[in-house]
């Protein structure tokens, strides 16, 4: 079941701030209702504070979702908590997006903290 | 390892304030936890102040990165902070794209000084 | 693991030879060597003798082999060699599509049978 | 429920050979397996003997599926048979392509006679 | 009402063989069935005999189809009908399609003579 | 009006055969009917016996036709009756292509000689 | 430098004929005549024999040519030979493409054995 | 001027025969007639006998074009044959493509040898 | 001829304010000069008060244009006097697409009210 | 020679604010300096005051023209000119844009009176 204890951190490089953003396109769960696996893309952005979410252990993370079965909205707000607890960021947003089902597609966007000036800009 | 000294600069040919872009397609470094390597763009935009870098140099510079163990994040901040050091610019920015990795694609943004209005309006 | 019994058929409904595509995007197994998860798409091609396969049951079947050590090549070959024993087809074709894995894509074709004149026209 | 005496013919205006293409996007039936409806797009290809279909009287056909429970397989014979009954034609063919379900697309290919030298050379 | 005597026609300007294909993309003409107007495309190909039709000539018998109440399988016939009656071509092909009725969009293809071998390789 | 003495050649710098293609965008004549200009692009393609023709010369000789009003039929077998006489080439092929009149998009295709295997084989 | 001997196999899971397509985005060696990196894409094909490659490491082998000084032709051509002397498969096709050099842009394409059948018709 | 002498060979990695494909897109020459520069695109492919064309030195060659007054149709011929004196290739292709002058842009074909099978089906 | 009373309304089942578009790809008049049939597209774009129009009954009145002999700017300007008096909207723009005639392509803009605060951002 | 005598109007149809555009793309006039012909797109953009072109005068205008020696820049002031003249309109745009001449692409903007505010947003 999803496990945040798998989320490695390292220091931040730098005192400067800057944006990283991660896009996981190989998202699995299970859909508590049917027992059918889901299928989606997290995308991960955030401005680090002291530490930065290490690569490999997120990946294990999102793959502890694999059996789990879980609603759409509770993917999303779980990895939310989870990387904010990990991190402590000064800003992060979950953008999660899911292939289709019964003919619906769906997107669910969850934040934490303001989004800094550089990002609104696009 | 990564070397600033082979960075290079000309004096900046005008004292009137202009914007920069090189964009590098073919990066590589390596996963300092797996040891496998990493491919990416680098994309440098700048408004020099009294020093311009000459592009041969930089291309040496980024390869000089080929076989070094680093982080995506640190590769960022290493390259603006190695370029602001040498040219003092006015503004600087640096986005690295870089290939999927376990089912995940990564970009990181780190910017030094503030955005020029011309390159704010697109 | 991969349930061949899972698979459900259904009496041809007409005697005139036709031909039936199924494409599932949404194939993941495991690697057998890694542990990590495969992702991929499955391209079913057949002509019917006698039966056909169900679709819920095919996408069942599939699901099966969520949790499943496996390399890609064993994966069409099981799949084909199962479609094969249920459905006794006149012809059929797997062709198997794969996600990068450390900048490696896959493809795979199997078929069982000669191709039929009115698909070799495409 | 699907009814053939719905389709109406008119004479074939020439004793010349040629080919006729209609591509009904809007197909709606029911699967009997799960009672959700089933969304498609037909593509009937015929060349005339006697008589042609007479096209509000082929959408009204097409509409009597709507909510019957019937799998992809039978829906592309039973319109293949209905209108080979109600045309005689010298060759028709019948290709149906349906939205995702479960994550699997699938198309269905149907003929009756030989395909006629004009489109085989597409 | 549709007027094959608008058509004229001029001497062809050179014995070798050629080609000509001329694109009308504003055919319009009402159903027999509902009285509402139906709107096409017609593409007229052939290799001339001893005479060519003259453009405008052309556009005009294409115009006068504009009042009728004709099915699709009737135009397409009637202008090649025409088309031969008034040229004589070696060969001559017809292809009429039509924009979406009740969610049916349809194509029509009648040919005069054996397709020129140059026609058919592309 | 079309003047092929404007035509210049040179020798065919070599004793291999090869395959030459200009295509000229800004071809304009004048409607003999309507008196309206007509616009249109000129492909000629040939395989050259002693002499190509000359790059200049030849937009000069296509602009030799600005003013004079004749049917694109006639363009057609004119300029490759032209270009056959000056160059005596193994093979050579004109397509017109012409802008819509009155709604209605022209192309002509005139060939001399024997289409080259390696032009066939695209 | 380049080691076969990472080269890791698997006993084919079947004894009927079937195609395996590999693509390596990621590839990278260094020219031997200027020392700076070249960067390419590998495409391997291959009908098996006996045996498969296992893919990850197919990748280890790839990565081997990181810091060899060698020519595009002799990149393609050992990965040829390589894979033949390890596989021994019925038919294998080797194409490189590299990144622009100088403005030039180049693909090399290897091959052991006949072209099977159904890769031919696409 | 164009100088042949430039180019520079390595003995051919293997026995078994393989294709090369360089592209240069930046090739540039002048016009003997109106003395403005023409631009191009060269594209050579060739399957080698004993000897591959080294790549910079090819690079070297095309650039020698820079300052010569030469037809399009020269170009093309004058590459083949150099090339072919210096590589002695079994088979070997050269296409030029040219940008606009007058309206009109130019293609050339020139081809030593019998085409290769594998090149013949694409 | 133009005929707003073929024009139906229903009664807006809102108080709140809401956009509606309508386009229509099948408009067809007559050119009062040369009496040449027109082609066009209308977009109907407004926000209603009290009533909206009914969309067969949009269809017949924009029919009862089909052998009218009217100018570009005449049909678009009588088609927003007709909607605005019979639906008295809150705001209501007309844009008109031509096809082209005499290679001139045309555009016609009319509007009553002012731009909601919506349409303008979007 | 540019004759605005042909330009013809009619009184506008509505006392509403309207906005017209017409592209010519068709336009061809002769390079003063060369002798050659030039050729080039004629978008006509006015709010009308009581007046409006006629379209074929318009057409006539522009081909008034085809023969004469004048500059780019001319071109489009004589066209708005001419048009102010003769339609005393509220707002009139031309903006002329020309084929590649020696690897050089135009554009050219003239305007008379304010944008209009509905213009401006796009």
């Amino acid at each position: 079941m999803p496990d945040p204890s798998l989320l490695e951190t390292f220091a931040t490089p730098t005192d400067s701030p800057f944006l990283i953003e991660h896009t996981h396109e190989e998202f699995t769960s299970v859909c508590p209702k049917t027992g059918h696996p889901d299928f989606g893309e997290i995308i991960l952005r955030y401005v680090p504070a002291a530490t930065c979410v290490e690569l490999k252990s997120l990946k294990l993370y999102f793959q502890s979702f694999r059996n789990e079965g879980i609603f759409y909205e509770a993917v999303t707000n779980t990895i939310r908590d989870d990387l904010v607890a990990s991190l402590h960021p000064e800003w992060l947003q979950i953008v999660t997006k899911w292939h289709g089902r019964g003919g619906i597609r769906s997107r669910i966007f969850a934040t934490h903290g303001d989004v800094p000036a550089e990002w609104k800009r696009g």
